[in-house]
């Protein structure tokens, strides 16, 4: 623990979080107890055709409170989807949001919880501490083990026009309620499961690497990692694994308590802008970054590699300093491999002649002020290339 | 880590926290953002005298909060001064609290909260969650290594009459923001330093052997377990050891992120009484038992007290499962001996003929209903006997 980060002042911020199999039944209550009489029921067509949403229904009716349901919301949203979802919140008379889903709905509400009170368009808000006014009550109800949105202050929105994935961060996007059920997490594919998990991972290891990290931040960080390497695998192999399903969703939780509330780093930086372009899931092209990423980022902070090799699962004893933190980068591998992530950008459409581009908005990334390593344009060029 | 526990539903609330060399100064920023115009600043004598006040007013009139000021707080606080407290806040029209100072101020601080909103007398809200209306925006600052009361929702208060601590524990008593400056620790004596700090340690040790823990909890309890035994006592050999400061502040934090969440068990079941009867330090009453409660719970959760073990430094390389448990239990002991705490409750002024009543009123304390271990009315009448 980098005791001189004690010294410095930092903020944490967290929802109250309701965690266990069967907390979906709180989502009423929890509605209820934020005084929310008619909610915008925020979700994606996946959700709805699982059945989680009539679930979330029935919970809001039981204590009187009626909903409108919306459900247009793609993989990397949309600011024109954004748009649409806010019209349909103000002409129901909506007041407050409940969301059902991964990080891309919840990613949604919390953008239309901005423009319901504050106005204006989402790209007014992209960076940091850009919204004045307070934000309507919202619950989140986590459907994948890995976003982390259910507990963060991030919403990543991508601006059609521009191709870019725009990064709004403010304390006031972290939800009120934050409802986790592993339950929930069965009905995802195991490619899903795969990509979301690899999320997580990325959210836990940038956020320890991070230059905003903190003993608060770190203890989440490592946990998350611990119980990534030890439970990923299984819940890729099986949908009804439930303690394996468990584990993610608490990993997934506490990655995003950790990348809340220390950022992130360049493998983010780099994917956002692959994100924009190409529509991607977000949780692979993370994975194939990731490694090269930690090699270039190494010499930054040996000792913190150390011990992510430790969590990742790795026997350290006897090795030296710079061979257990690449133990931990081959652990780290070994991982995305065994659950099916594509090694190589090339293979998810990816082109040579996009690098350029992509790596001028990357060194533009707000996830690249906290990454350990001082970061160039040239230098995002050759991460993009070696993982091409 | 106990998987099945992810399996149950459970809570985790925090406050937004702000901490570090100088956070003191974002005290004035922080009331002015909840919405504080008139605030009552609830302090003690110490505290007033080390200057803290001063500061804290300061900054609040640099943002234009105006502040009446109360510090008629003692050790271990009572009812009657909630009672005239109230009556300060509602004449001098105060519409927040700003709390400055350790787990006495602060729980009143909270009591003042409830009655001010809710009415009544605070004996009324005894137990858990009987706060029915919102509290006023309530600023903690903390100036020692031990409550935690800056993040939890409990606040302890004597019953003058009854010679009973009643714990009121409610979500509503989580401040909104805590501020944690490990500035504000260096005035304190030696022989608080090293009190509260048991404190933190017995918070630490309860929550994760609680019955309620979860691996959110589970992971700020190990982390203050480790920060404390390889910080508490150079923090008390010296007044001005900024790092072992730093590091005290956080294990008080995260102690307090743990017990406030998985609540505590038969240490502070137990001591509670004697805080009622005696006008004792908490923390040193605390000292006292927590290695015989450790003793008597080992058999309930074996596992634990191995990490328990690790966290305080033990090498349990090669010992067996209880051996590896029982030298976790000495390291405590020897840390509790280093830095001075009494070994005997008689040395603190208990008297054998307490005992019974004591005994009768610590199993119908709140904490009890979360001891890892069953726990007799004759059982407490033993460990009582044991640390006289
Ligand atoms: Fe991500
Ligand atoms: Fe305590």
């Amino acid at each position: 623990m980098p005791m001189n980060s004690l010294l410095h002042i930092s903020k944490f911020v967290a929802p109250e979080i309701i965690f266990g199999l069967g907390a979906l039944s709180q989502v009423g209550e929890s509605a209820a107890r934020l005084g929310i009489k008619k909610a915008l029921l925020v979700s994606d067509l996946g959700v709805l055709e699982a059945g989680w949403c009539d679930k979330v229904l029935d919970f809001l009716k039981e204590v009187g409170i009626d909903a409108k349901v919306w459900y247009d919301v793609t993989t990397n949203p949309k600011d024109l989807e954004v748009a649409a979802a806010v019209e349909s919140y103000l002409e129901s008379n909506c007041d407050g949001i409940v969301a059902v889903g991964g990080g891309s709905p919840i990613d949604v509400a919390k953008a239309i919880a901005i423009i319901a009170t504050n106005g204006g368009q989402i790209k007014d808000y992209e960076g940091v501490n850009k919204i004045t006014c307070p934000l309507p009550p919202m619950v989140v109800v986590s459907t994948t083990g890995g976003s982390g949105a259910e507990v963060s202050q991030f919403s990543m929105i991508v601006e059609k026009e521009r191709q870019v994935k725009m990064a709004i961060i403010s304390k006031s996007l972290v939800p009120d309620i934050a409802i986790v059920d592993p339950h929930l997490l069965q009905t995802k594919s195991a490619r899903l499961t795969a990509a979301t998990g690899v999320d997580a991972l990325c959210h836990a290891v940038e956020a320890y690497v991070s230059l905003a990290a903190t003993p608060l931040t770190d203890v989440h960080a490592l946990a998350a990692i611990r119980l990534i390497a030890s439970n990923l695998r299984e819940s890729v192999a099986c949908k009804t694994n439930l303690k394996a399903k468990a584990a993610m969703a608490m990993a997934s939780l506490q990655a995003g308590l950790a990348f809340s509330n220390a950022i992130l780093g360049a493998t983010h930086a780099m994917t956002h802008q692959v994100d924009g372009l190409l529509d991607l899931h977000h949780g692979e092209t993370n994975g194939i970054l990731l490694p090269h990423v930690m090699e270039f980022n190494m010499i930054s902070c040996g000792e913190k590699f150390i011990n992510i090799a430790e969590a990742m699962g790795v026997q350290i004893t006897g090795l030296g300093k710079w061979k257990s933190a690449e133990k931990g980068i081959c652990a780290v591998r070994k991982l995305l491999r065994d659950i099916e992530i594509p090694e190589h950008l090339a293979q998810v459409g990816m082109k040579e002649e996009y690098i350029q581009k992509l790596s001028a908005n990357a060194v533009k990334d707000a996830c690249l002020v906290t990454n350990p390593r001082d970061c160039s344009v040239e230098q995002i060029e050759a991460l993009y290339r070696k993982a091409l």
